[in-house]
């Protein structure tokens, strides 16, 4: 799977990029990730990105050339272009169906500063807007930061076994359940028997009312989409 | 702002420790920020940090002994120790308001691995346990940055005028509304007139009309809350 990232930090990518998962994922691995600098597509001496907003206002806004430059350059007219991901508070939310969704093909992801990005770069250029949560960021590199990782771990041959408790969870829409592993006992805390117990049906059943519990608990939201899902598939 | 992250990677963080708001806010600014190997932690020779989950299943689990050395070397006993968040697809989701929160009292940061982490860390460790979304990561790592970047915006001196369209925009609840800079015409796409007009009611008007629009398009979960707020102010 080829990522284009587009910023004006590229730096900024050298630890996420090359260690861990995405550093053994790009060595001989599934993904071929390239980081372009945005401001090797400007123009003048300065290498300018940003400036003022017309209506007034506080704080800049980047300006829509070197984006269309870069993407030009890089990729051609349209029908020659990936999949363009624009970084945006503005955006859709990402969650897993949507990372699933982005896996595979080729993507280019947009890293701006968030405190504005001319219209015609989201008019012009993207083709997804994606907000990683609601909060506000300085741009968007943490963001790509966690597509990347996101869309990665589900590639073949990225990870050993994706078959983790998490995916599980996530998959159904419930959170995951408690893992333990040794010491059964550590600081007064023991390890519950029944995941000692060698009962795989008990052990399943315990996994299972612990991820609805901390589900109904933690996130009522999901738990009430699981059960609008669940008297569905039941039938009622 | 004091800062500690706890990771088996710690030079993933090399770049977004490094450069932009974050490396300016470390280098004479707001932010302290410490970054700690947990394998430092360990006490046998390979330096392991997870094992077989109890009760079988697929994956890893981390073991609990060297979240607790190093935050009881690094910290002492709990009257001592910071607001403490382990990253988890289980925790609380992460919002602006949550970050808001978090900014200023010191934090320490857990980052596993999401496979899973023993459930000791949880429940003795961890005063917080967060995500960043619903997605699945790799680790902790990536949500580290989200929260560290999100939190240092907005300490004072790290910014130098954090009234961005985003941070208007997202503390009232609703999407920011579109930006333009210069050129006025580029690739044919022109500056809505009115941000040319000079007239600032008309702005303004003009601006809370689209970021309405655009939060009711893209999202309206966020556009359903913001009106039955309205509605609460007008008394109706």
């Amino acid at each position: 799977m080829r990522i284009d990232v587009l910023t004006i930090f590229p730096d900024y990518f050298r630890g996420p990029f090359d260690v861990s998962l995405l550093g053994r994922a790009r060595r001989g691995g599934p993904l071929d990730l390239h980081v372009h600098d945005l401001r090797a597509y400007t123009s003048d001496r300065h290498r300018t990105v940003d400036d003022l907003p017309y209506g007034g206002g506080a704080g800049m806004v980047m300006k829509p050339e070197p984006f269309f430059e870069a993407v030009e350059t890089l990729f051609g007219s349209v029908p020659a272009r990936p999949r363009t991901v624009l970084f945006t508070p503005r955006g859709r939310r990402l969650d897993q169906r949507l990372v699933a969704d982005l896996a595979g093909e080729p993507l280019l992801l947009l890293c701006g500063r968030y405190e504005g990005i001319d219209e015609r770069v989201h008019a012009g250029l993207a083709t997804d807007e994606l907000s990683v949560g609601d909060y506000v960021l300085a741009g968007g590199e943490a963001a790509a930061c966690i597509l990347v990782e996101a869309v990665t771990r589900l590639l073949p041959g990225a990870l050993g076994n994706i078959d983790s408790a998490a995916e599980e969870s996530f998959t159904e829409g419930l959170l995951e359940y408690p893992q333990y592993t040794r010491p059964a006992t550590y600081r007064g805390m023991a390890v519950p028997d029944v995941l000692l117990s060698g009962d795989h049906g008990a052990v399943a059943r315990w996994r299972r009312e612990r991820a609805l519990e901390h589900t109904r608990r933690t996130r009522p939201d999901l738990f009430a989409a699981w059960r609008a899902r669940s008297d569905l598939d039941d039938g009622s």
